[in-house]
């Protein structure tokens, strides 16, 4: 495993030669400086950027990297793509269901893995697209609930034309203003909603199946956690040799789920329970009797003008979601040689979204808390011993290991092959299989998923640093350097923005979140500054992704009022990382 | 808190002028040297050292300790108990309840508290002895089951008989044998017959309510000991302030079980289970419908016989289980200063089992994994922070927790106390409440305690350590200077013994396991010093209990033949103290 080489020389290469990127409005005056009056200017240069690497994304493959990596993102994919779909079955009157979500897995995958400028970017069904969906079906139904799937299907169209103005406008700029303010907040979010997911999806339980199988549900939920979280703690303990640690790493998820799902098919009092399976239809056949495209041309005009907003919102969810997924893929801790496209990137999720609305399916885009698990499978890790000397006298000495991340195998063949595999998926034998797994397994993804979110999460972290009894705080800790009421205010305002989101989340009004998330990058960029000093702000904060080749697609580096440099924030996640290196990406884990 | 005295200044006097006991065997020649040709010399000694201390046991209590220490124990000993004897009740056709289990611990901790020489040994209801029970009623009941209670109570006046004799007899004295070797190895056979139980109690629930209540006292055993576990590592954690940590780590059970004692009530889904609760029969009457005096007379003559190698075995049992917990509640890890009494103690245990056989209880004995749990509720633990210099550069430093003991608040009114909450739990009111509380939480309690006692195991500790990649393994860890495959012996021997106790205890040999228990002490004795240099089992092994002023009730510090001084052993145990301090003792960690 140590063998595999990095990242091939050609991008080496590459990047060498590229210091500055053509992409950028810097020296630009008048007009040029407006970034919609050069429309397509980020998307052409995406491409031109990102097309000479396009061999090596083949060629680099070859590394038995890829295949852990397709193996897990199989699971990681499939799994929570599922348990929404689960969720969405119920709240959609059964409209979308699982052949749904599998044809829409499986054609982000292709689409992507193909024609993507960023191929570590994983797309797929998340949670947030699914609260829209039954959302709107709340709203709708309080109409005409017949007209659902033509409404849907002009939402996403509606949606796709703004993707595409979004893309040629070269708006997907912005996103270099993302710092782990906003994108704390974003994973905290998402992990909470996670939490709900599972629990509503254990409550299902009991009012479809009785509590029998409710309370066994809740048994196999706490139980599948405390598996994949115990093997994952263990893939990153010093226990067992380096190869046999990562072996339980990349393959917690199958060894987890395999072992649950065959439990509750042990005969006498397990089986006899009888409980919640995933549902499923007929192979390659939508779930409603209807033929796959939808007839949306036989929509009432009014309400195709009523979708126009729907559209806008789900444009605006997918513009922070799908972005963030892609800077997560794509953040600082990994050591990335190729260039990200997310102009590009953004324009093809314009067309995956027409074809899912035109065929009726959720519609995909960038699975914020699996993000960064593709690029982690991808990575080669090294635990590193770091011997401190100690003042105690000669020879004395404490070991410690400290990982880090040497190479990234980018490569677009991994993603490919997990597309084929859903594709497969979609085939009848494969689907009867899909059909013995328990709703319960899914609950239990859920609570991991989410609960990697929340963990790991630097809101938690600082919180954990407050609450610390100060005399074992190490000295040279950053953080220390702060007033301790300027953190709590940091802190209090993600917060803020997490507690309004969720609860706005369990109302009618659901779909206006994005609004609330997207608020929260222009209160970081023009009012904090006022708050905090410059040193304040390098401390707390840092930018999601400050990788020179990946801000290049954005048009390079932000420049934020406080005035400090990109490479001067993140003081505090630099220390942690220089006395504990980096951890390894636990799928859920956002940002840290 | 931190303003507690420790132990009185009367008890550091005594001990300060007692530097040699005047009970040993040393320079005695003849037939002076053979301990049971003195008769009573033990207990003679064991009076005449610890009557000085009494009225300081009194008067060394008033400190929040004793309060904190009354109510950890109450429910750390009253939930095993009752946890044992929803088993008993079951497996001995009802003849045990709980009126008889709290009548029995009750007692005990009434005897011991005022009359005890190591009044910080708690005194109650063991799973071993649910295992006698039982096994001896599954032999009886092949014969005739009427005679079971009669034939029980002339097992307990044999033991008793038996009892007496061993402590008249000074045999006690070979108890300062044992070793971690033994100790640990018990330790290990009684978390994995705890966490046995816990499931057969859930088993249980399946056979006598039905799926749905088996179903949901699993989810509630299981979040139960995810909620105490949780309180007690955030109790040992240096997160919030030392006092707050203090309250947590000691009301865990307390917080736990009124919590999740209470959620089973919920009205709704279910309290609608109506999941199996503690069965509970009139206040102060036996279970069953008799007088309390057994009519052990009318027994006939050839069961009494019968019944004397059950009552030896009985005395085996009790003699390894009772000094254990003496010595573990005594053991080293605890500053203590007042002297031991176990040929006393083991006197008194034969007239507590006398008593609790002639009124049909089950016979109360020394607590094994909750016996340091008492004395770790009245340590004094300070949280030093230890800095240490690294060599990179100045004011480059380390900053850890160093848990340090300092100080035991040594008292018999806690123990008396408990015993008096014992006596008010008998009254009819109480009763009502322990009807509220549910069997799971008991199958929580067993696997709290189990696993408590398995995961801080020093066999667990080396097979870890063994695991371990070599690399991370700090250079001066003793263990590193002994070739692995001795390591891999010595753990092997243990495991073998372990395995051997679990294996026999699930037939109707089960009662035979004392002497498998018992055998490991020569074991460790004669043959292991022939396998290992002095060196080895210095750092592998350790003296259980080796202060002092404890075994000098026991003749003085052993003379092994591998030659080493008492102190020179626990290489390991010194070298991870050295480094992290004392840990706090959670319920169950017998030693480590």
């Amino acid at each position: 495993m140590e063998s595999e080489s990095p990242a091939s020389s050609t991008a080496n290469e590459l990047t060498r030669e590229k210091t500055h990127d053509d992409y950028n409005y810097e020296n630009l005056e008048g007009w040029r400086k407006l970034r919609p009056l050069r429309p397509g200017w980020g998307m052409y240069h995406d491409i031109k950027r990102r097309l000479p690497y396009y061999w090596s994304d083949i060629t680099d493959a070859f590394t038995y990297r890829t295949i852990a990596s397709i193996v897990r993102m199989y699971f990681v994919n499939l799994l929570p793509a599922l348990a929404y779909t689960l969720d969405m079955y119920r709240r959609t009157g059964e409209f979308f269901g699982v052949n749904e979500a599998l044809f829409s897995s499986a054609l982000a995958a292709m689409v992507f893995s193909i024609l993507g400028a960023q191929p570590l970017t994983i797309v797929g069904i998340t949670g947030l697209i699914s609260l829209f969906n039954y959302t709107i079906y709340d709203i709708i139904s309080r109409y005409d609930v017949t007209i659902y799937p033509q409404f849907m299907c002009w939402t996403a169209i509606w949606a796709a034309i703004f993707h595409w103005l979004a893309a040629i406008w070269n708006t997907c700029d912005y996103m270099r203003y993302v710092t782990d303010f906003s994108s704390q907040s974003f994973g905290m979010y998402v992990g909470i909603i996670y939490i709900i997911k599972g629990v509503e999806e254990l409550v299902s339980e009991f009012s479809s199946h009785g509590p029998t199988d409710g309370y066994l549900s809740c048994t196999v939920a706490i139980l599948y956690f405390a598996t994949i979280y115990a093997l994952e703690r263990l893939g990153s303990s010093t226990i067992f040799k380096a190869g046999f640690r990562g072996l339980l790493a990349d393959y917690a998820y199958p060894i987890g789920t395999i072992f649950w799902v065959g439990f509750v098919h042990i005969p006498g009092r397990l089986k006899a329970v009888n409980i919640g399976k995933v549902p499923i239809t007929k192979a390659f056949h939508p779930t409603q009797p209807r033929n796959w495209l939808i007839d949306f041309w036989e929509l009432d005009v009014k309400w195709i003008f009523v979708a126009v907003p729907f559209g806008f919102l789900t444009m605006l969810l997918f513009y922070y979601d799908h972005n963030v997924s892609s800077l997560t893929a794509q953040s600082r801790q990994f050591p990335l040689k190729k260039p990200g496209g997310f102009h590009w990137d953004f324009f093809l999720l314009g067309c995956t979204t027409f074809v899912a609305g035109i065929f009726g399916l959720p519609m995909p885009n960038g699975l914020v808390p699996q993000a960064p698990v593709h690029t982690d499978s991808l990575t080669v890790y090294e635990t590193d011993m770091e011997i401190i000397s100690t003042a105690e006298g000669e020879g004395a000495e404490i070991r410690r290991p400290v990982v880090k991340a040497t190479a990234v195998v980018e490569q677009r063949v991994s993603h490919f092959f997990m597309g084929l595999a859903l594709i497969g998926t979609m085939t009848g034998p494969l689907l009867i299989v899909l059909h013995t797994m328990p709703a319960a397994v899914f609950a239990g993804v859920f609570f991991i998923v989410g609960w990697g979110s929340i963990e790991s999460n630097g809101i938690v972290e600082k919180a954990v640093f407050l609450l610390r009894e100060n005399r074992f705080i190490q000295r040279d800790d950053p953080l220390l350097y702060i007033r301790r009421r300027k953190i709590v205010l940091y802190i209090g305002l993600q917060l803020f923005g997490v507690v309004a989101c969720v609860a706005i989340s369990q109302t009618i009004a659901a779909i206006g979140f994005p609004v609330l998330i997207c608020a929260l990058i222009p209160l970081r960029v023009w009012i904090m500054p006022r708050w905090y000093s410059q040193r304040e702000l390098e401390v707390l904060d840092d930018l999601t992704a400050n990788n020179k080749v990946v801000l290049a697609s954005l048009g390079g580096a932000p420049e934020l009022p406080e005035g400090a440099k990109p490479s001067d924030y993140g003081r505090e996640r630099r220390y942690s990382e220089h006395k504990k290196g980096v951890p390894r990406q636990r799928t859920g884990s956002v940002t840290r």
